[in-house]
Parts: C-alpha cells; structure tokens; sequence
C-alpha cells in the first residue's frame, strides 16, 4: 500500500523579546502541541534578564542576548541582529514584546516577513502602555492587533485584531490579562497563516487567501 | 384584587438628523415595540429635504427644519435649536447622522444629556467617512460607538461600542451596511439605559449599573 505524505519544511522563525516572553510561550505551545507548522532558530533580546530567554532555554531553543551598551549607534545594533538572523536562516522574524525602536537596518532586511503584536485595536493607542491609554480614555472594548512591521511604530498593515471587552472597574492589570489571552490565541495562528502561504499584502491591507476563523483550526 | 403597576413617565427625545434617518428609524421602531421608554418630542434638521423628517411625520412625530442659512453665526443658529428643544422639554438630544458641528451654545446647555453615534471605534477614525478611513488604513475589526457629546467632535465620554468584522472584499459601502445593523441595536439600546437612569459618568469612563448584554433584554 502507497500512502501519499505531505511534507513541507517549516517556517523558521526567529522571536525577539524583551520581557517575560508569554506570547513565546504561545507560539512554543503551539509548535509543540502541532497547531503552527514552524520552528524558532532562535530568540534574540536586548535584555540579559529577560524571562524568555529562560523559556526558550527550556525547550532547547537558542537564545543571544546582544547588549546596546555594546553599540554606539541604534543602526550598528540592528546591524548585529540582522547578522544573527541570517545566520541562522531566519525567514520571519516575531516581535514579541520587543521593548526597543527599530530601524531600516532590521526592518528593510526583513520587509513582509517582520511581525509584531501589540496590545489595542490599532490605530487606537500604539506606542506604550496602550491598555493605560484605553482604560484612561474609556473605551468599552479594546484587543489585540498582529501587524506587519514597517518604519513607524504600530504603524504597519494590519493582519489580524481580536476584542475584548472593557470593563466598568478595570485596572490596567486587568485588562491587560483579559488581552493576553487573545494574543496567546491570536498570534500563533497568524504565523501559521503566513507558514501555509495565505495571506497577501495589498497596500495597506493584508488579504486572507482562505476564509476561516481565528483562531486556525488546522486539520492534519 | 390590588395590582400594583410601576409606572414611570418616558423620556423626552429630541433627535437631530441630517440624512435619511435609519437611526431614526430604529429609536422609533424600539419605541412602537415596547424596547424603549422614550417619546420622541421632535426630529429636528438641517435640511429641508432629510428623509429623517418624513419618517418622523410618518409617525406622527413634530418635525422642525431650521435653515441654517437664516442664521449667520453658527452659535445663533444653536441657540434657535436650543429654544426649539426647550419649547419640547427634551431631556436628552440624540444626534442621529447630524453633520453639522455643534457650539457650545447647545453642547453646554445638554452636558450629560447629548449622545452621538458614530460609526467606527472611536478613538480610531473621527470626523467624516469613518468607514472610509478604516477601508484605507486596513483594519481587520470596525464597529460603532455612542457617546456623550461634548465640545470636540467625535470625543466625549464613551458609553457603549460594538464591532463588526471587515472582510477582504469591503467597499466602503459593504463595511457602512455591516455596522449600519449593528447601530440600529446599540442606539436604542443605550437611550433605554440613560431611560433607566443606569449610566454614571466618572471623568471619562461611562459606568453601567446593572451588567446586561446590548442589547438590552427588558422585562416588563
């Protein structure tokens, strides 16, 4: 008896992290768990104590840590990541709570194949502490958006956003935990979309060549 | 037998109106089916020709249209709509697809007791065209907003929003029907809450007393 197999290499990625690397965490469940047909090569942070790179360690991923003090200008510093990427044969590169402002240097290099996640509904309230921002304006929903990365902060097109609702006694910690649960959701399958070669930029707006759901269910 | 029967006089409506008047529409249909506490004392309009005027006659409602071209300054043509509105006892003024900029002359006057909606989530896309904007800024999720007016267009308090996908193929006019819908259950809905004396303004946040889904289930 033939069995016919599919087999398709998967998508390497390469996750940069500043913080404690929960939404890593998402995309290393949902590689382990067979949801996201990719492979991190490796997770780059700009801080040592960063508590993703004590995750990726655990699941036997490579971390470097590169240090800014080490480099006068911000361009010499995207210079050495963009190095480390290629290196390691990066095709898409995941900004997962990436505390740092990048530059052409980095995100020219990896043009369409560079996302982050960030945690509004852009184009309401990019930049820092964007759930402070929607609880201080009143908004009564509020989410997640997956873009692509361009020269502007939060500024890219849009591939996917998810919403959650605002509540009357929220705190910042509040909503922010209400978000990070749609993200963990939200992101992983936006990488698997991109993995199965679905989605098309057009201008400003990202196209979804098959219509489904987010969250992905893959059938396998 | 002794029934007791609650009894409570309706809230008093004034509805500004520009266009065609599906927001109208849909205050008046709530009304006639019982959803809403409210007597809408009159539409008032800009435009002589507004089909908001002849839904309202329709219905038996006073229609008044106040040219603006009588009024030389715009703070004089507020202050005719203000004595209008107070001729009526209105309670709370609705503005339902008014495209006129307000002063201060009737803003103040309704502090607290003016809503808009518009149809985006606000703060993404104020001012005119929303489902324009978001077409071209690619968003993934839009919706519409009420709120509490007050002196700068498109920004005070928020009391209620609800989301709509927008899909690949949107014109303009596919995402405007899509969350056309979704305005014609949150407006009634959000009269119904202000009607029951359920909204508490603290600085900007817009508290709900009673949780309850829009929109709004009541019993009677």
């Amino acid at each position: 008896m033939f069995e016919q197999e599919q087999t398709s290499s998967p998508l390497i990625l390469g996750v940069l992290a500043s913080g404690r690397g929960s939404n890593l965490q998402a995309i290393i469940d949902a590689i382990e768990e067979g949801r996201l047909e990719a492979k991190i090569a490796l997770v780059l942070s700009n801080k040592a104590d960063a508590f993703a790179l004590v995750r990726a360690k655990n699941h036997y991923i490579s971390t470097v840590f590169v240090d800014p003090k080490q480099y006068e200008r911000r361009e010499d510093y995207d210079d050495a990541l963009l190095k480390t990427l290629q290196a390691h044969q990066v095709q898409v590169v995941v900004l997962a709570g990436y505390m740092r402002l990048l530059t052409e240097h980095l995100v020219k290099p990896f043009h369409n194949r560079m996302i982050n996640i960030h945690p509004s509904l852009l184009p309401a309230f990019p930049g820092l502490h964007a759930q402070r921002q929607a609880i201080a304006y009143g908004v009564k929903l509020s989410g997640c958006t997956v873009h692509f990365v361009d020269e502007k902060m939060d500024n890219g097109p849009i591939i996917a956003q998810t919403t959650v609702p605002v509540l009357d006694g929220d705190t910042e910690e509040d909503l922010a935990g209400r978000i990070l649960v749609e993200e963990h959701r939200l992101l992983p399958s936006v990488i698997q979309r991109i993995a199965e070669g679905k989605l098309r930029i057009d201008g400003r707006r990202v196209l979804h060549l098959e219509k489904t759901r987010f969250p992905l269910e893959i059938n396998r």
